[in-house]
């Protein structure tokens, strides 16, 4: 997950950028309609402030990493997990701008990036959708750690992830 | 990355199964033809021994993680390489069953699985095709560890990973 | 972490098997006791059963890892984790151990060994004394995955680990 | 592996400045001298350049994770393997300061710490004594990303690593 260079920001993005919680929306929503494998992914998000993310990823055929079992890609499930990781890394960078620099939070998500992200398969990803949340556990001023969980509709936990962002 | 269950293996199975080359060349094709996700990616194989896997993956505009840039999302890139890790520790048991247990490698190859997965991401994933590699750096009965890495078309170092799946 | 080989099991071994917590105990009593890095460490057991791990590390002033601040060393913090969840995987293992396997246990323990471990650093290790946590995340009968915290006397968190445990 | 604040730089500081190689193996000399953890290990330096680090470790019994074998606990091989990656970090960082911030390597250091680190264990720590080196992977303004490995005297690998580290 890389929010490198202009994304397309909506005009009001100056006067709407005193408001921080708008300002989250608005990354979430560049995550979710902005970028091509998002899309394809088809997530959407279901919280997203400075403490937590949480997406929806829904089920689809092309997601099967097994030809006779109706199980997700772990490569899908890590993607889910980066995505979630990420949504709060620039969450949490945008809850720490002085009110100031809010102006700023295009250029400031341009270094946004994943430094290195681990994932512990638990179980087979069996579910028809699932619910990917990350949590904050280093907020620094350039490195945040978010820990990740990717549960079924049935709270069945799934995939368990750690990923280490780059934040300024 | 799962090989739970029965595959469709080919009718000549059994004649072939003695022959641990054309078996491992079987289990590659089930990873790029039989897994939905895999082909979505569009991965095909480039070398498959019990020693070294390497596998390419075309640039697809889909895969993109970010709207103006043409960089990989990470997950692509994870996937990637979980693919590749998978496949060399499908091809190492395959090279270490004894010959009276060559019958046995579809019931054998249902337990691999990824138990976890590390992705360090190095630069942003540009170019036109990409390269993943991996080599074993642990070898058990029961456990196998595989290091993979990912390059473009100009061998320019993108991604590093460090794969441990199960094997037995 | 490693159990390899034959420990100095009690006499009344036998006699004791039945009981799985004399038996958890006893584990816990050898990775205190009986291995000298750890016996360097000073740590000592809190909770030890099928669910939780929880030991205790005492300030030292041979483990700081900077000359002007007291700080913990990073493997001082990497070695506690990996203790506290290996004897957590041993404790889970001999939970799940049928009464007739029981008296097997120290076999069975001899092929207990961390496969790989993940340590994230939160904030300086300060503190006069810690507790190291694990809860388990997976639990299969080859391999078990475990979460780790390191927290100091303030409940401050300072480490978070992931290990991977082969159990069988 | 943390730098914190101020270590103890020879008084000569200010005129060897001008050499990075003399301040490489200054710092090279506060990882092995000044850190009391370090000195417990009794780690030496056998190569510190900006490409590449290799420490060594003598076998004590004390370093011992098990009774009845001379095996290298877990914790003694994530320590060393910390150390090397983030002296190589560290000579990276005063490789590419600008002549004129050389005088500034004290307080650039300051902010030098372990991230996060994999620690793969690939095979029983058993030797006479022990080589970790690293290589950089991911050489940034503000993060190094370091692979590091673990010989024994027999040349035989056993352990593998991957390290985060922040550096500016």
């Amino acid at each position: 997950m890389r929010l490198k260079h202009n994304f397309y920001w909506s005009d009001e993005f100056c006067e709407q950028s005193m408001d921080r919680s708008l300002l989250i929306n608005q990354v979430g929503n560049i995550f979710v309609e902005q970028m091509p494998f998002n899309r394809l992914l088809g997530i959407s998000i279901h919280t997203l402030n400075a403490k937590c993310a949480m997406i929806e990823l829904p089920w689809k055929d092309e997601f099967i990493g097994n030809p006779t079992q109706k199980i997700l890609h772990g490569g899908v499930i890590s993607a889910v997990l980066d995505n979630v990781g990420g949504m709060l890394a620039a969450a949490s960078i945008i809850n720490k701008l002085p009110d100031e620099e809010l102006c700023n939070v295009p250029h400031k998500l341009a270094t946004l990036g994943t430094i290195d992200i681990r994932t512990d398969f638990l179980r087979p990803g069996r579910g028809e959708s699932f619910i990917a949340s990350a949590t904050l556990i280093r907020s620094g001023n350039k490195v945040c750690v978010c820990r990740m969980e990717l549960h079924n509709e049935q709270n069945l936990q799934i995939a368990f992830g750690t990923g280490t962002y780059l934040v300024g």
